[in-house]
């Protein structure tokens, strides 16, 4: 890097960035604490107000996070799961050290209406099993995933212990359906008043919804879903090629 | 289907069923007008008020919509790209005859801030071109992509025809750059009053954004973004194996 360039950046800046490379590389674990204000300084050679304007900007990237009295801790990144390949929220979440568990609000059959069953290949009003859960991350709520599923699958979901299991496991490892591809459309949404107090948001918040079909290995669709997902504490990445 | 079930179902029900799976055979193009609200009682063998209650349902689910004194239209489907492969807007877009033009709003050369400098492996604050695009579907606006990339790419795009040209297109055909892969971070955002007014939207509606980090085929980053989609008139889809 040209001195010529650093020089024109101000020192609070240069903190900045060097403290970020190093959170980034790895040098200290989420929710660790950082060294103290007085050891930057020593550290830096700089004034505590320099320091201060180093961590403030940080803390507003949402690098770390200021305990009063207590001093600057790194922040976890946002967690997210990989949209690339068909997983369970918990398989695919678990993989990555996250704590699992669902809020089951309710299972019932009750009639299809035309778009779930026009997704799943049934008559329009012909019985379907509507699931819906709360999905937590980390014992904080991310996502209101709502199912739609035959009444034969249903009705043994519902005695399945659906508060710790993701129901692709159960459908795959239980029931011997093997799942094939997956069908996504994803938009924004804002948070009904109903959605928003079930996921701990304000009404009005903006929520990720995926659209969700999965078909079984030959081709016919097993489970329609909508996952209304929170975007403030949940993101989803994907790696695609040219 | 079994004739219990069909009984179970209202009349405006069925004729409902019916002409939304007619629609979505392809029987009327986007935009034709379906048959009158008379040659629909005769077809069906209903009253006028059975195939008023059919047409309002099938409008109130977006299938088609009224326009006073000429009749019931066809809908146009919401228009939706492809995430599975890496493609410029206009390239997927006018695949499915869109009509994509942008309205390039500033391309200038600045320092790069912490997130940019990063993701491109520029130092902090060393230059990085910055192209603010409108993106237009069809003469509608439906993102507003804000692209960095290094100087000596965004000097020569600064003479480009940005207006129709796709920045990957151009990179590859006139620069010889070929793309590799591309990382996607996705979460939903509001619409702050500035991208409001852009997209033609209220401030506050929901907005898909997309974080693209797209390398050239030796894996080198080339290319940083975030598109914020509207999502009323357009959407993502993809789809995925177990």
């Amino acid at each position: 890097m040209p001195d010529s360039r650093r020089a024109a950046q101000p020192l609070y800046g240069r903190i900045r960035d060097e403290l970020r490379t190093t959170i980034h590389a790895g040098a200290y674990l989420p929710h660790e604490r950082l060294p103290s204000e007085s050891d930057l300084m020593f550290r830096y050679g700089v004034s505590r107000i320099t320091v201060r304007q180093a961590l403030g900007e940080l803390e507003k990237e949402g690098v770390l996070f200021k305990v009063p009295g207590k001093g600057a801790f790194v922040s976890k990144p946002k967690p997210f799961q990989q949209l690339a390949r068909l997983q369970g929220f918990a398989e695919a979440m678990r993989e990555h050290g996250h704590e699992i568990s669902n809020r089951l609000l309710d299972i019932r059959t009750l009639p299809a209406d035309a778009t779930v069953a026009e997704r799943l290949q049934l008559a329009p009003g012909a019985p379907v099993t509507e699931l819906r859960r709360v999905r937590l991350l980390n014992r904080e709520p991310v996502s209101l995933d709502i199912t739609w599923v035959a009444p034969h699958i249903g009705e043994r979901l519902a005695r399945e212990d659906l508060a710790s299991r993701d129901v692709f496991v159960i459908l795959e490892n239980d029931y011997g359906i093997a799942l094939g591809h997956a069908d996504l459309a994803i938009d924004a949404q804002l948070a009904d008043p109903a959605t928003a107090k079930l996921l701990a948001l304000d009404p009005g918040a903006p929520l990720l919804r995926i659209e969700r079909l999965t078909h079984d290995r030959h081709g016919h669709p097993v489970d329609f879903e909508y996952l209304y997902c929170r975007s403030d504490n949940f993101q989803f990445r994907l790696r695609i090629a040219r």
